[in-house]
């Protein structure tokens, strides 16, 4: 193996308390009627949302333009009534939620596990987000990539089979000299079949959990 | 300025001793023959040969399947005759060679500055180069990018306005937020053309210099 590449969303960023956590905090400097909101709950959702919309995107085509956080805004838009918020967020602060993806923390294990493994390997992100998502994220939770893989970057959106090989293919490697690691069975299941090596890590919020 | 952009080869890496010393070291370890060749200028004619090479690729077309390797491969082998150096290197040593830009030390000042500067803005090479040589000189002169931009990740080749504008969009940020820093003036100049924000650098073997 020469380089490892990581699924980020759940596997390296624990999603679920940072949008949990900075939709509290938000909350609490602004409407009172905000304050009865289950956050955790809306979070959930949320991510429910995107995964919703990720099943639409073509997978035996190239993805243009992709860009997560207008993703993000439009599940979001479709929680407000749900949650009978109209009227409650201004235009800035949907804007501002909306970037809360950029800001999310690793795990408590990532950051150093990344530090360490990076003398050994090449380390980059395999992550349906997008590269400025994905370097804001790594500044916040100190994440040191050598490169980063991303829609918008390799034009496709996983499980899609051109997004493993294309990141195959800018590392001049050969799938067998890749380790693809992640919390979701599916993404290993789509690298694995192409002959990428794979490795689980399991984290309460994902396959089966909350998210 | 929220990002700093950074054209490579010259500008962040000395290649012309950092090849000439390979070339020197790797010829000490082989054939009698190769101790009369003067390794520095076999070098600046090597950097030529790409210059014309990259005068061939296409500025408004999208580059696919771009492979520097191979462009510093078809040159080296054109090197050959020119030296007389028919029949003195292996199949193995050729390649050993292509490689050599791979392992290029930056100038003395540059990893520092990149060190001090990312604390404070976005960073990544804007280079003629390919990811994978990218990440190698990288781990090797300790250049801590946050991104990395090449001709194989942005299909296109420096000076076309398309590498600078599709960096600008990955990075979601207009051109006048960012920095770009070069020692070409060819560079700086389109780069100026589409509202980037400049920096030249003056290196000694660039812009009228050796290479």
């Amino acid at each position: 193996v020469k380089a490892i590449l990581f699924d980020v969303f759940g596997t390296v960023v624990d999603w679920e308390s940072g949008i949990t956590r900075q939709l509290q905090k938000h909350a609490e400097s602004r409407d009172a009627r905000l304050s009865r909101v289950d956050w955790l709950t809306f979070a959930r959702d949320w991510r429910k949302g995107f995964w919703a919309a990720a099943a639409t995107f073509p997978r035996n085509q190239d993805i243009e333009d992709f860009n997560i956080d207008d993703v993000h805004r439009r599940c979001l838009e479709e929680l407000i009534p749900k949650y009978a918020l109209e009227d409650v967020w201004t235009e800035a602060d949907i804007h501002e939620i909306t970037q809360f993806w950029h800001y999310l923390k690793g795990w408590p294990d990532s950051s150093p596990a990344l530090h360490r493994l990076r003398e050994h390997y090449i380390m980059s992100p395999c992550a349906n987000g997008t590269l400025r998502l994905l370097i804001d994220m790594a500044i916040h939770a100190d994440l040191p990539w050598h490169a980063i893989f991303t829609s918008d970057v390799v034009h496709a959106f996983k499980p899609a089979p051109r997004f493993y090989l294309r990141a195959a293919r800018l590392l001049r490697l050969q799938p067998r000299e890749i380790l693809m690691v992640a919390a979701h069975a599916y993404d290993l299941a789509a690298a694995r079949a192409l002959g990428f090596r794979t490795c689980y890590v399991r984290r309460g919020t994902e396959d089966g959990g909350g998210g």
